[in-house]
């Protein structure tokens, strides 16, 4: 469904900014709170805590994140499931959002309503509370939403450093073919990500946005390789359909494609009394995670590990 | 100067979006934290503080909010100092602030460059810190960029409700015109929202942003109206040269033009050692603060009184 109405009756600007930001509040319901606290003075509030701030940013954008193919409530639980995403990977607990939306005059009321229910239903399930926003003409033809998600730390705060020789790594769920309708469906590792925080053999931590073979070398220090084995990557169901549709190899998919918004972690081997897979499985034994490799000197990589620069590339700006 | 160049060598794609990064990080130089307390994991971490968060957030699109006339460096201080009102109107303090791009690919790097720098010294003037962001590519011929700010309270936190009957309605500075430069050339309150925030007598704050006979329903509450004298509005010279232009009353162009970033300010009537207008020429001799007029209550504003509905109709959606 297209977000663009050719009806002017039917569109945002027929409805006029004050009346819109009313409806937004209704179709926000209950997650949205009342002024200081939400949508409704120069700033919304967020109440005092002794915890670090967490604090990211990522948007919707038509045409580039999402086309006419898909549902507006799709499109406004993705909005905040990417940020969601990166709260995971840092061990935090969401709390908070704001939603800077430029659209254009167009935009049509009925597409933006589901849109918001996507987003509020999406913020109920995770316990976000949506506490202000904006709202920007836009030229015509674009729609963007730009969301900026408040966490704090749940515990421990796991940043993407700290990997050393001998670290293993570890991911969870299944990598690749996402196009084919995970990138929507994909749920953000909140639980997983707190859990893992929680482990003390847990060192270093993020999320596989742009694909593997392009988001591991964020999580890899200077001088450090990591040594991956590649029958042990775990391949998604769609990553072997999509092989099938391109003719790639489906490990190409699987470490390319991006948008898996699974947790890839740095683990310290240690003598703990319960390891990390098996304690996880009992945790969460709908999803796999699975030990991919081991990090190395630079240099030292065994001959037969895998070669991720042949799978890299991923180019935001084109 | 037109954010877009035609020369594909001298566009942020011709960068790519890891080197972009890079550069933005320099260009941001010390206002920019090392990772995570700034851009480069996952989220960016605030530390703890046991003060009441502040959130706001704020956009400056080309075509909307600028065009090729003005200076990068003023779009990028003025995406901050919209931003800084609104931490002002509540009396906080700004902290750190993300931004978000949807820029077109043919962005010129060179323009990118300056807008960076004025976000910069605007940054590093209200000691705010850039933590992060996101870079999207957008259709040709867009960009924006969302800035959302945080802040904290600097003491008691102001915000829009409380007026009663009885209470008076200051504003700081002079209104009106401010298309001819004041809408970049503006200085945020934030020391003076600050220090109002600390005086007992302060009731209720917000900043001018759409002109004062649209923002002033939001300060007057239900069964109550601001009567207003007429000849005490403060114009400013602006306000005057633009209705020279346009042929319109310099009053109507105070009331509606909006874009002042001015604080308006309920005051109640106390016994006070020092009244607030003398307290506040001791500490601000530079800036006016000017009593504009009493909530009364509605249906018994005096025969004299400004009747503010004839000059209100800005609609941001059109």
């Amino acid at each position: 469904m297209s977000p663009f109405t050719t009806t002017r009756s039917r569109s945002v600007a027929a409805l006029g900014e004050r009346e819109l930001i009313r409806r937004i509040r209704r179709w926000l319901g209950d997650v949205s709170p009342a002024a200081p606290f939400g949508i409704g003075d120069d700033c919304a509030v967020i109440p005092a805590t002794r915890r670090a701030q967490l604090v990211t940013t990522d948007p919707v954008i038509h045409g580039r994140h999402f086309d006419d193919s898909v549902s507006a409530r799709a499109v406004g639980a993705k909005l905040l499931k990417r940020n969601l995403s990166d709260i995971a990977a840092m061990g935090g607990r969401p709390v908070a959002a704001v939603v800077s939306l430029a659209l254009a005059p167009e935009t049509g009321t009925a597409w933006l309503r589901s849109f918001y229910l996507g987003l509020a239903a999406t913020a109920r399930r995770y316990h976000v509370k949506i506490v202000g926003g904006d709202i920007t003409q836009a030229p015509r033809g674009f729609f963007g939403a730009f969301l900026t998600l408040h966490g704090e730390a749940s515990g421990r705060l796991i940043t993407r450093r700290g990997a050393r020789v001998g670290d293993q790594l570890y991911v969870s769920g299944r990598l690749g073919g996402s196009r084919l309708g995970h990138h929507f469906r994909f749920v953000p590792r909140i639980a997983e990500g707190a859990w893992l925080a929680g482990r003390p053999e847990v060192v270093a931590m993020m999320d596989v946005s742009d694909g593997l073979a392009n988001d591991l070398a964020a999580l890899t220090p200077r001088g450090l390789t990591a040594a991956l084995d590649a029958t042990a990557i775990p391949i998604s169901p769609a990553a072997r359909r999509r092989a099938r549709q391109t003719g790639a190899q489906p490990l190409a998919h699987a470490l390319g494609d991006g948008e898996d918004y699974e947790l890839l972690v740095v683990v310290r081997p240690t003598a703990a009394t319960t390891p990390l897979a098996r304690a996880w499985s009992r945790r969460f034994p709908a999803l796999g995670l699975t030990r991919l490799g081991v990090f190395v000197p630079t240099g030292r990589r065994p001959a037969g590990a895998l070669n991720l620069a042949a799978y890299r590339g991923y180019e935001h700006l084109r």
